[in-house]
């Protein structure tokens, strides 16, 4: 990919509507642009990060067995009337009718959706157990849309439904999902504190929240420094059960959430299947869900530095960015387009930074894409036959024989 | 994957609220479901096809050198205010207000944010060409949704939008996507009649329209049989211009649709760039829509039989799909898993249908599904070292010894 093409519009100074340092860096980086208060663009930098999230979250997923499907955001007000969620969320929904008079809602959530789906497309406990995803856009009509993409109206989550015939299948699968979580997060870079907490508005007994450390964070954890077990904070900060010791708290972010429903809305949407006796019985459900755009504001919160994003290896736009030094020298521009291209034929992705811009503009740029690897073409360089590498993460650089990229390539990688 | 865990709700009957055989043929074969008139769920198989579909357009796209983007659906009514374009679009705008009182509108199509975004982000002659699109779902309300996913009230559109400094760039950008378009319905498997169309709402006075033949629908084309060029019916059928013979008539769905806008929307919305010179002038606009979702409803038309869908190379939801007669056989189902892991280790998509269900049953989803090939496993082959090979294009079968699966297995791809 050609910077040229990419469309990276990046900002030299610190624009006045970041609200937080995340919120800043995903800005001036060119990754996300303000519509309006808790609506944003993701642009192409930012788009492929969001991708590379999205592509963890279905690998872990499907590997649990969990199959993904397309639920409208467009909804009847009426599934959500038979729950009453329709005044638990109040004012959180956004509601409107359309020209035939239908009240509508846009899905802040999908629980309902999703259990009449199954009541009109199930019938045995010989099709269960099931868990079903998906990767949806939610609207939410927040009162105080702040941070960028950390609380915004319009953003992106993986919401799981798993669907059972007793408690001993959800068990198991919220166990399944629990693991999965904690693969996705480690993935995408991210210690995550693992609360056990409150369902709230969601119901069921049981559930936990995947919490990462960031000032910004509108809840308070306690944590062990011993142990790393953690709690939500009430009241005071106390201790440990496991090791007597005072914990810590800490301002968090929630990335995920996960619950074991139970029969909540099975039964009030009347979503039974036929026992293997052929009695009627409702599902038993569990939800499972992750801020999939959050996550973005959440890694930039565990890693940057006071020159921009470090992007984890395996969330970064791109795997490597090449800078040639001079694009009015034809020999070093040839030599930067067959290092593109034999980059790209080894499985990395590359973005040429193509700009007719001074050195300086170009490193601090680069910097602030956060790309894990920069390759820079120099005439001194390319007389020697050689090529600098700049690690983002250390800012270590070392030259290396041309002969001897591809070879270092491999290890860019995972 | 394993039909068991992958939601495959097929249906025996032709269900009521069918309203043309493609639908139909959805609905049976498991791959959507309707939530509500205009509103539909994309099934695992549904969503498969379409991702394949979005991979197809991506990959052609990017190829022309557009950069991918995403912009929010939740847009301020301000920006369509200063164009008029509220009122053109008129009740076809989901409109309504936010908490705060905000007027805000669902996104129906994205000139005017797009246009405001680069208004924001780009000023020199020396940012230009660019060409940025998205995948996104959009939201219209159809005063008659129908026909399943051709006409819905929530639908997915690839808009892709290019900006430049002068007609003659606007000409080339415009070739690329004209050319772009006719590799993406090929490789959808769809015949295409273009024609020179009206502009209507979007402004522009040159734009184009992909029509693919189909008996639902609601255009309808004149096309001479001797050079197939076509043009919009108005009236009774006329002379070709070129051939001088009697054109036919034709109903056909629009599946995509491209427009020379030149400043319409840069203008109104002051959206300038810097010129060689240092003068201000407005972008030069074109904007090139595809109906990704309606897609997948007009390659069925012209892809099917009186047992179902025969999906395209290109879009099938499974490369392969295995079937076990008995899955109380442990040694077929130890065959069936290996045959599983072994084609998808060769790069296949697979699905085992490990269901504890008739052969005639599993034919007959097998068909539905649409899935290109079949390998039947029996014990009569697994006897005797051989599997059945069924394509379900012309319903051919033969028996190949079990050695030579993987070698024509490298057949069924591209």
């Amino acid at each position: 990919m050609f910077w040229s093409k990419a469309f990276i519009p990046t900002l030299k100074e610190v624009p006045k509507e970041a609200e937080s340092l995340g919120h800043q860096l995903l800005l001036r980086g060119g990754f996300v642009r303000m519509l309006m208060a808790g609506s944003y663009t993701y642009l192409p930098l930012g788009l492929r990060v969001l991708e590379r999230i999205q592509g963890i979250i279905r690998q872990e997923m499907n590997a649990a067995g969990a199959s993904e499907l397309l639920l409208p955001a467009l909804q009847p007000l009426e599934l959500w009337q038979k729950t009453g969620r329709d005044k638990d969320l109040g004012e959180v929904m956004f509601k409107f009718k359309d020209r035939r008079d239908r009240n509508l809602a846009l899905g802040p959530t999908h629980e309902e959706i999703i259990t009449d789906l199954l009541k009109n497309n199930l019938s045995s406990y010989r099709q269960l157990p099931l868990v079903l995803y998906q990767i949806q856009t939610k609207f939410r009509d927040e009162i105080r849309p702040r941070f960028g993409l950390i609380r915004a109206c319009e953003f992106i989550m993986k919401d799981a439904y798993s669907f059972d015939q007793d408690e001993a299948g959800l068990d198991k699968n919220y166990q399944l999902m629990f693991e999965a979580y904690k693969r996705i997060f480690a993935r995408c870079g991210l210690k995550i504190l693992i609360t056990e907490a409150d369902s709230g508005v969601m119901g069921g007994k049981v559930s936990h929240e995947f919490m990462v450390e960031a000032p910004l964070g509108e809840d308070v954890v306690c944590f062990c420094p011993q142990c790393s077990s953690a709690k939500a904070a009430k009241g005071d900060s106390s201790l440990c059960p496991a090791c007597q010791i005072n914990m810590e708290q800490v301002n968090t972010i929630e990335v995920g959430h996960i619950f074991k429903l139970g029969t909540k809305y099975s039964q009030a949407l009347a979503a039974n299947f036929s026992d293997s006796f052929g009695q009627l019985k409702p599902l038993i459900m569990g939800c499972y869900g992750i801020g999939v755009s959050r996550l973005v504001s959440a890694i930039i919160e565990q890693n940057h530095d006071s020159d921009g994003i470090v992007w984890p290896k395996e969330v970064a736009p791109f795997d490597v960015i090449i800078l040639p030094l001079d694009v009015a020298h034809p020999e070093l521009m040839r030599e930067a387009n067959s290092l593109h291209q034999e980059l790209e034929a080894c499985g990395l992705t590359v973005l040429l930074d193509d700009r007719d811009e001074r050195a300086g503009i170009k490193f601090k740029d680069a910097d602030l894409t956060g790309i894990p690897v920069s390759i820079v073409i120099g005439k001194k360089g390319l007389e020697e036959g050689k090529l600098e590498l700049k690690l983002r993460k250390d800012k270590s650089t070392k030259f290396i024989p041309r002969e001897e990229v591809l070879k270092a390539a491999r290890g860019f990688k995972l």
